[in-house]
């Protein structure tokens, strides 16, 4: 195994990790070192994170009948899922998908299995129902849009994934914020269908902070094993804070939404590229005659960087993956993009 | 298996979590306010965390020979360490002590075996090397000094214990501000060695931060599995930044040495208790003639929060915890406690 390897990045136009390119207004940056000035940094956090975890119900309608669990980012989460798992157990999702589904399984000593996706991205359901009939998966992941190919699978093969499994089906709504589709209204109908959502595409990647959503029997499994003090108090006031102003980052999800569009027509333009449809913040784009290596490192040389995403198992040839970015960040990433490829 | 359960203490004089009593100095707090205005929210925490880690090293005498690991507190670092074990491994640690090393372990469906204290809360050796010998454990952990009985185990029973493993012996050294005491020179000679600390009874309890010392080798099967953002952006910032000020929490840490005799003496005169001596920052006491959910239910009336240790194996009947607080919090525990014993 090899420990996850994150690049430098300092003085880059950063592309490369979904983050939200927008910063704090300074309004509300001042409204929140107001209320930091009362952390007590001797004092443990509220174990419960019950002031958070209100707020969060509220804001992301999750009513007081589905248990709720906190983590330190969806990694945490996965990680909670899965150690709660036996020893040997089967953890499926499909291929590719995000990466720490498999990098979490292994450190854990579970067996993965990787499915491949149909070559227009989407579930191959055959392949799926015959992997969930031969393996009877412990866990099966649902990346919802799917991480790195950015695109829904349909609600349909969900739905049939779920009534397939007697394992846990964990529907991963990381790009909540710019595909507005959920599994959330299932939960009451699938007891082994956990939702598992982020805030830090949202615009709080800085803070670690990601929920599952279940019904409460089986939420309440992985609540006895979350570690107490899991939630710092800086991210509980922080996200709590945030989630007042839930507005400022909707709206920040509308314009990336936007710029999204202006990337993708923008790819479609240039001939020696294919751009996949995207309902997430960023686009992945494979390169017919160059190798993606090349192009991305002409990038960095640039400035600008972005994610190689060759040799990913399941992708075309030469992927790149990019996050959607300002305004004027995108434009950049046209304009050296074009270059390059010229 | 239960959640762990944290009790509701807003409004109470805190002296049942061994923190730290002290807020922070108005300037030390405008200057940190500072700092945080250049925090991105957006945008992911550093995930090797580089400054923190080398502020970290300097600090605490960790040379760049030793691997280091930074964890969410202790607990995500107890987690990390057992999470890397086998299937069915076997956990050892002396009965009583903190006890997130048997919950996690269970937690992961791990063997956990408590070894008994001697009566004086010494290691009992020969029962111990006979664990040894008989379970050949994966990890044995050793707290220095052990909560909840505040003492250092000899450094021979140690060494031997050292000697005598095969698996992993962790000396969680959380309460080292007030005892003063490591193994961490010790990591050069012993290849199972790891040295645990937190910085949470320092001062910095709200941030959740520890860290592992081990020989590189070591240490780096845990780097592997360790999840990539653990540590967030503001605690990486809070802490780097408190750091340079550690002589503030050097000189308080001094301030609740002297304030633990003070407490120790004043409970040394009252006949219907016995006090153990301390080396960390909080005192167990056990009561002759009065049931200790009656003397803890008590003082929680007058507003004075202390744990109640009734029906932890290993202890002698009826005793009590309290951690040291700030001058006029001794005094008025004190006061209520001779009260309520009167």
């Amino acid at each position: 195994m090899q420990a996850y390897q994150v690049p430098e990045s300092k003085g880059m136009v950063k592309l490369d990790a979904m983050e939200n390119p927008f910063s704090w207004p300074p309004a509300l940056k001042e409204e929140w070192l107001t209320l930091m000035s009362s952390v007590e940094p001797n004092r443990y956090p509220d174990p419960s994170a019950r002031e958070l975890t209100h707020s969060m119900r509220t804001c992301f309608d999750v009513n007081d009948d589905m248990g709720l669990v906190l983590g330190n980012g969806s990694d945490e989460l996965i990680q909670l899922i899965l150690m709660a798992m036996q020893p040997g157990a089967c953890i499926v999702a499909p291929m590719p998908s995000f990466v720490m589904y498999q990098h979490i399984a292994k450190a854990l000593g579970l067996t993965f299995i990787g499915v491949p996706l149909s070559t227009d991205f989407s579930l191959d359901m055959p392949a799926m129902l015959k992997v969930i009939k031969e393996h009877d998966p412990a866990v099966i992941f649902l990346a919802y849009p799917n991480n790195p190919t950015a695109n829904l699978f349909s609600e349909q093969s969900i739905h049939e994934v779920l009534e397939a499994s007697n394992g846990i089906v964990v529907v991963d709504e990381a790009y909540h914020p710019f595909a507005k589709k959920t599994f959330l209204p299932q939960v009451v109908d699938y007891a082994q269908l956990i939702v598992m959502r982020t805030v830090s595409k949202l615009g709080l990647a800085a803070l670690r902070l990601g929920f599952i959503v279940g019904q409460k029997q089986l939420i309440e499994q992985f609540e006895k094993i979350r570690l107490p003090y899991n939630i710092n108090s800086l991210t509980q006031l922080t996200a709590t804070f945030a989630f007042k102003h839930l507005h400022i980052f909707d709206q920040q999800a509308k314009q990336i939404c936007q710029q999204r569009e202006y990337l993708l027509a923008q790819l479609s333009t240039l001939d020696t590229i294919q751009a996949f449809p995207s309902q997430a913040n960023f686009i992945l784009f494979a390169l017919n005659d160059k190798e993606a290596g090349e192009v991305f490192s002409s990038l960095k040389r640039q400035g600008i960087l972005i994610k190689n995403m060759s040799g990913m198992p399941g992708l075309p040839a030469n992927c790149l993956r990019v996050t959607v970015g300002t305004e004027l960040e995108n434009i950049e990433f046209i304009k050296q993009l074009r270059n390059i490829l010229k």
